[in-house]
């Protein structure tokens, strides 16, 4: 398997190495070879090749396996004209990555850690799928001295796609979608709304279907988080709900996420930024990482029984404590990487 | 002073009903005459008129010293062509009410319903300022067969007077203001903040300001939801944030809302819906309302002791314990809106 690793700025590269680390550890247990390509993303890329998504890399991308990335962005490239997120939406564009996926689940031991109440948060297990290739992020854009417009565009083809991925997240779950959209003021939400409404009813009417607008929807995410199963929703309000309910279980640090594109290619990262501050201090919290390689081994390689006992060796590292500083342990992010390592031999 | 009322659906005419008393008692009390005049909009205007916002409306809308709304929708309305939201966006655009304020604050006998911890939301006191007539709710709107376009566009004048609203209520409160936008990915953002920048240096150098990307302001909002005072942003990234923040207190009964034009101009509404469910019932908590009719005193008819006082008598009453259904007390919503007047007297 060809792996494509775009470690980035900040964190990055550590926790992208306790990603690549895990998969050796995998490739040595369950004999596959993985073969590991690195390139640059971000500002990394800015820095040495003056742009964000270099050629280089974009070949690599659209060639390999699968990505994995560790993380973009840093105070250093914040007044530049080129931004790091650039690489990002390139990349993502570039490799089609239409579905983002983002698995939010409370998990026992870390729920004191959650801003919610308990008894509102307990249970909580979602999966967010935001479509990464549309509206807002890639309409086009126009800018005069006093105007600006940006073009929010949605077509049937680019709705249907990520509603079948929800769909199908759906039945492999607790059987239920919540489609959000803002159907009562804008058209793309209503082109939004009728598109997975006819996609229901002629292929997946075995699926329970509700609708709510974003609005409604970001309330209910706080008040009632336990009501939902798979959420799908157009890229502006799923950058911001599913950055809303990754903090709901109070440990951003053990999320991950993958983007996917058609023919089972995908790009895999955590949720977290590149937190500059603790940077090359061996704090970063490699967890979110290894969520997204289960992740990458699961839909990019198909290797389910790989996925499934790198996020048991993840559990089980977390129930037994070995945590970095941001969950209130005092591991490094090396020695969570090396135990859950251990653990998987 | 000439008063428009809007009952609008649901439990508009209760809660509204409460308010024009509210407001009749304050009359007697401090001297004033308010003249009502009482009008259709929402669903039960399409069911009267065949417009969800009537000519007639519109006309006295315009004339009004101020307009005091209950509430629109109802699922009724849910399938028509004609949607009672309509009337909202239009009474908005007509009277030019561009900056919509909804203040946020925890009560501490309400604490205890707040879904957030007490650790977390203790002491949150915030004021959203959204802005209400631009962005997509207003651009241009194109709909093919397979495709769906909205328009988003913003004018440096626009994003200024919105702005400069914000920066005169920080300096009133905490002298602080957050404004937020998605400048990393749209133009309309980039020049947002631009413009924010711009007029805080020109003239609000004084006032605290920092820019938050609205991702990781909802985030933030759950996170630490104290850390904040004014937040500014555009129409539909105020709709979803300001409908967060609402939730946090444990209380949406008992919050209100202005949205404002040039010259004084504004309408009061409480920030929850038409209720249908319990419309008719006498359930309906007035409070909301009369927290709206307070902001009227206030800001359009410059009734500065009558607003703080209808604001004390609020909270006394609250802080005594009466209390309808929604806030855990047993009190009718007459009961509740009777003893605030009392209170008043
Ligand atoms: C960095 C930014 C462009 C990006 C986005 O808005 O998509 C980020 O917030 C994310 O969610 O991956
Ligand atoms: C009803 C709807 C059009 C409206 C909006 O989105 O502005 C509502 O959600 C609000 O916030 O007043």
């Amino acid at each position: 398997f060809n792996i494509v690793v775009l470690p980035g700025d900040g964190i990055g590269p550590e926790v992208a190495a306790a990603g690549v680390s895990a998969l050796k550890v995998i490739g040595e247990v369950y004999g596959h070879t993985f073969n590991f390509e690195e390139k640059r993303i971000g500002g990394i890329a800015i820095d040495t090749d003056n742009n964000p998504y270099p050629e280089d890399t974009d070949k690599a991308c659209l060639a390999a396996d699968a990505v994995l990335l560790g993380a973009v962005g840093g105070p250093k490239w914040d007044l530049g004209k080129m931004r790091p997120e650039q690489g990002l939406l390139a990349v993502r564009k570039s490799m089609g990555l239409f579905a983002n996926l983002r698995p939010m689940e409370v998990k026992a031991s870390q729920i004191h850690r959650s801003p919610l109440k308990r008894e509102v948060v307990e249970g909580a297990d979602m999966l967010i799928v935001r479509e990464l290739t549309g509206g807002l992020y890639f309409g086009k854009q126009t800018r005069t001295e006093d105007t600006a417009i940006d073009e929010c565009v949605y077509t049937v083809a680019e709705i249907e796609r990520v509603a079948r991925v929800a769909f199908e997240a759906a039945r492999k779950r607790r059987n239920k979608v919540t489609s959000v959209d803002k159907a009562n003021v804008i058209e793309t939400s209503r082109l939004w709304r009728e598109t997975v409404m006819k996609l229901h009813k002629a292929e997946y009417s075995d699926v329970e279907l509700e609708h709510n607008l974003v609005d409604s929807m970001a309330m209910h995410l706080v008040t009632r988080p336990t009501a939902f199963d798979v959420i799908v929703t157009e890229n502006m309000f799923g950058d911001i709900l599913s950055d809303l309910a990754s903090v709901l279980p109070g440990s951003i640090g053990l999320l991950g996420s993958a983007s996917l594109g058609t023919s089972g290619k995908g790009l895999y990262e955590p949720i977290h930024g590149s937190a500059p501050d603790i940077a090359g201090k061996d704090l970063a919290n490699p967890i979110g990482t290894l969520k997204s390689v289960a992740m990458l081994l699961r839909f990019s390689l198909n290797l389910l029984t790989e996925a499934d006992a790198l996020d048991a060796a993840i559990d089980a590292i977390v129930e037994k404590g070995v945590l970095t500083k941001d969950l209130g342990g005092t591991a490094s992010g090396s020695q969570v990487s090396a135990a859950i390592n251990d653990q998987i031999r």
